[in-house]
């Protein structure tokens, strides 16, 4: 909350919606980074502390711009959080030596950029300046598949991934269809066989398989804020203790993904970049569960997100992002 | 669900809004009424069962219209549920020998209708032709209030009355006010001083007490989807007991409101037309609270809304209204 | 509500859990349905009317016994919903001529039952004098499976169930566990491949199929208090247009199931007996989904024990449960 | 999370509560706090990290004790969140160096005690060793009465106060009663004119006024799991303007007091310090409403028993206290 006189120069566009917001929250208290531009649609022309009335009282002083990426200030850092399409011809007007973080889902399969998985490959995204920041449901289902899938332990065709989300997630529009009113005492699935997140998580597995993965994806609203569970089924005759095993090796000394031995709760994660893994497999009837917990808008984007640029600026992986996740 | 050869033809416009919908349910299992006609905006042009899934299926094929007095067909009963402003002009023009309950707010003060409050004033309402139904707070609060200021029980000036409301009652527009995200774990007070709903409270109480009444109300939004419960401070050296018998004679043999000896949980309302009243006193410090629980959606809207179509008709008040609340 | 003279005399043992609180509710609204007896353990020596404050007026003088087999009064129906394991003895000792249906999971194998599964084998229910209600999960996941596996659209071997559940399937108990504060906010999985309902639904599945049935089950906690989706996975190279064209013909002139064309959400069936399918099939990867929703005290409890009782006494089958869902 | 080599040693009592988990939370991400012992009832014997799964990998190891009072380590501070009775003799027991914040509810009265309201008087806390912290209720009620008893804009007689509080601050038991299935979408009044918050608020507002103050409260139960908003009434012929001018005033400097010109969320609290009081008053009718906004186990428990240690302990009174609440 103090000088932070080293600190580095961030902005954030997308200041208006969820994700950007949090990536507010985290960077207020990063012991690294001073926000110094923040810039929005719904928001412009407000200060932040119109916005958010609980935001440190020097950053809440600051003018929300309207975004443009030819007004940009000198920065070290951008973190951007853009509805889908908005992205890519903005960004590439941003100064090479900004690094950026993207949020949004367009980068993430773009060429020139990194994309952002900081737990399975954080040496690619040390020092890299463009880096794609990996979809909420692909954060939560890739952590739980990458051991199964990267030792062997499943055949790589015929997974299927069941996840539950929160409502924000969707982002703040939508009226009637995420009021209130509706979503609550309510579960449903949607976009079945055909979401967005497919071909990123199908990429992502394919690499880590070595070989190409065929996918089934249903992801649900349930009625809550924050939180996605991703309960993925795999073939394979393998026991829970050999999935534990080697999700335990792994992911070993990565200090975000928590390895247990009984089912996590997706609130164990709320406000915390943490992911939670835990497995169960019958080798008898040849199946294998791997779950998958995390804060949709902390592992799920924002602290994901200034994960990776700790990552690309050489600073401790897990500055400003050590605490306690919130319980209950 | 079945023939119903003999039913009052009954229509509804403002299908597409809560306190429509609501209104079809209970008509739907009605003894004496026959659903014929629908119409709304935002779902004019699709079927009752595409809106509405779950009804029952025979009246799932009525097509929904778009809104026009001068096409209705012919009615026995017309309920209204549209925005504020919109029915003044478009329900003058209803046939005369079609009876309205206007469930939205522009006609409670309007010359040639009479107010529905119908467990304290049914006897205005037998054989009226336009009625207008009290607003969801009015309908929590006056239930509580009026046997103490019926009663002279307490000092008509100073009343305060702290309301809590489920989001259904904003009806479904809103967006990010009232999206699932930003209403979840969290209670605010809105409209301080100011509510539409203070001159109909006060113009109520004051025909009750017989005298000018002063009124302070404070509406606040909870996470929930219906209910409202209505906590009123009055001034008056009173005891419990005083109040509790004073609401029991005043209710006496009305068939929805239930007088109790502890305070009333606004779920043990729900999907009914009950409405709970209790109360508690000290008559040292000179302050008696009186508490009003209510379904918003059901006495506070649809609930009421038949229950006053019943007493227009001349049928046991109680017609389509008997089942017992949701729970939980 | 009124006479129901030549109503059957009904009896309620579990009234202080939620099955039970569901079956009072229904049997309160049947046309030939008259509550004669209530018994419970938390609550007995009240009154109906003090455990459920809504509840009509007559029935609210009742008084709930402590459950006893041998001091049953005369009754033509008994619906039991107790605890695990608490009803084989007991129910034994119960007249031969007094039907009962066992909402609890006692008698799901006991010879001298009929499973009932009322949407899929009416025939067998009709007349019977001793049947055992679904349990909530399979009522949802069968009446999704039971038109793809009897039609062999899909392997019988592989099938997997991800089924998501509102909190009162859970009952009354729990405290911490169950408790608002650490439910809210929180999805979570829960006795991975050892569920006490796959046992029945292996069972009635490889009934449907004329095979041996092989399953994987994993029910989710959700924070809702009703309702429940099942999505579940089979192998198969079969088109969305056959699935649901095989449902709507397996389930052709049944009046409780809606096959839909789009995804089901559970909050459509709240209050109601009503079951939701859907279907989305690709057969090029080979996979099928099955999506059915309930509200679990419906379909999944005590609406499905009066469509079961109706079936065992002749009676219309819709009987007492023509109604719309609540919504929202 | 790093060395902090040269920190308080910490303990916390009544760490499997609510109020003790959030201070473990607080003090994990404590730039000067070093938790050294944690002691539970029903937590006993597990480390923490089975307790809490999140909490940072290092406090993670620590072991959870049974309470013994005659058996602390050396600790500098010592949080302690006991049921109620339970705290006064026990407490007695505790080295008089070693400083204690009680957040029960013990000692608020107790002689040699010094009543925590940290934003309101924060010179008597300063250097103290034995803090008895306030009562959730009253940490939300008197932040927003204070300035106008204190600056005599109000009557001191016959204010109200009505509270809305989410379901943590019932702590963790309950069963039933606290059960989720319950309290979602459910709002109750309860304790009317008798709750234990009563004589606290009273004697604080009192010693403002330097006069006699007469209270009437009531609290209610709203279905979330964190956040208390109090509505409170009071008499005088006041503006707005004026009563938001006195609390701009009366806490000029205090970190985490927040004045508003527009009704506060108790959502803009979540997971902070921080308490949000806003106005609205009306001379003519002699009304003047105060309203304040916290998290119960922020200002209302944890958070405010952190500011008091900062304050004990001689540190800058935000330590460990300055990160953006949650949102959404």
């Amino acid at each position: 909350m103090n000088e932070k006189e080293n600190s580095f120069r961030v902005g954030i566009v997308g200041i208006s919606g969820y994700g950007g917001g949090e990536a507010l929250r985290l960077c207020a208290s990063h012991p690294n980074f001073r926000v110094v531009y923040a810039a929005g649609e719904s928001s412009a022309g407000q200060k932040l502390i119109e916005r958010f009335p609980g935001v440190p009282a020097d950053l809440g002083e600051i003018a929300i711009e309207k975004w443009d990426p030819n007004k940009l200030p000198d920065l070290d850092l951008l973190f951007a959080s853009l509805p889908s399409g908005e992205s890519k011809e903005a960004l590439a007007k941003v100064r090479p030596d900004t690094r950026i973080v993207d949020i949004g889902g367009d980068h993430r399969f773009a060429e020139g950029w990194t994309y952002g998985l900081a737990d399975v490959w954080p040496e690619k995204i040390r020092g890299a300046t463009r880096v794609a920041n990996p979809g909420c449901y692909p954060a939560a289902s890739l952590a739980a598949l990458a051991p199964l899938v990267a030792n062997k332990l499943v055949d790589p065709a015929g997974i299927i991934i069941d996840a539950k989300s929160g409502v924000s997630g969707a982002g703040r529009g939508g009226g009637g269809t995420f009021g209130y009113a509706e979503v609550n005492e309510d579960v449903s699935a949607y976009a079945l066989l055909k979401h967005a997140h497919v071909p990123e998580m199908t990429k992502a597995l394919s690499q880590l398989a070595g070989a190409s993965v065929g996918l089934t994806f249903t992801p649900h609203l349930v009625p809550m804020t924050r939180g996605i569970l991703s309960t993925c089924y795999a073939r394979g005759k393998v026991t829970t203790g050999q999935c534990t095993e080697a999700a335990r090796e792994f992911y070993k000394g990565r200090p975000f993904v928590r390895v247990l031995d009984k089912p996590p709760h997706s609130k164990w994660a709320t406000g915390s970049n943490l992911v939670y893994v835990s497995y169960a497999a019958d080798p008898d009837r040849g199946i294998a569960i791997a779950i998958g917990a995390i804060d949709n808008l902390g592992k799920g984007a924002a602290g994901q997100a200034v994960q990776n640029a700790n990552l690309m600026l050489g600073l401790d992986e897990s500055a400003g992002l050590g605490g306690a996740p919130l319980w209950p």
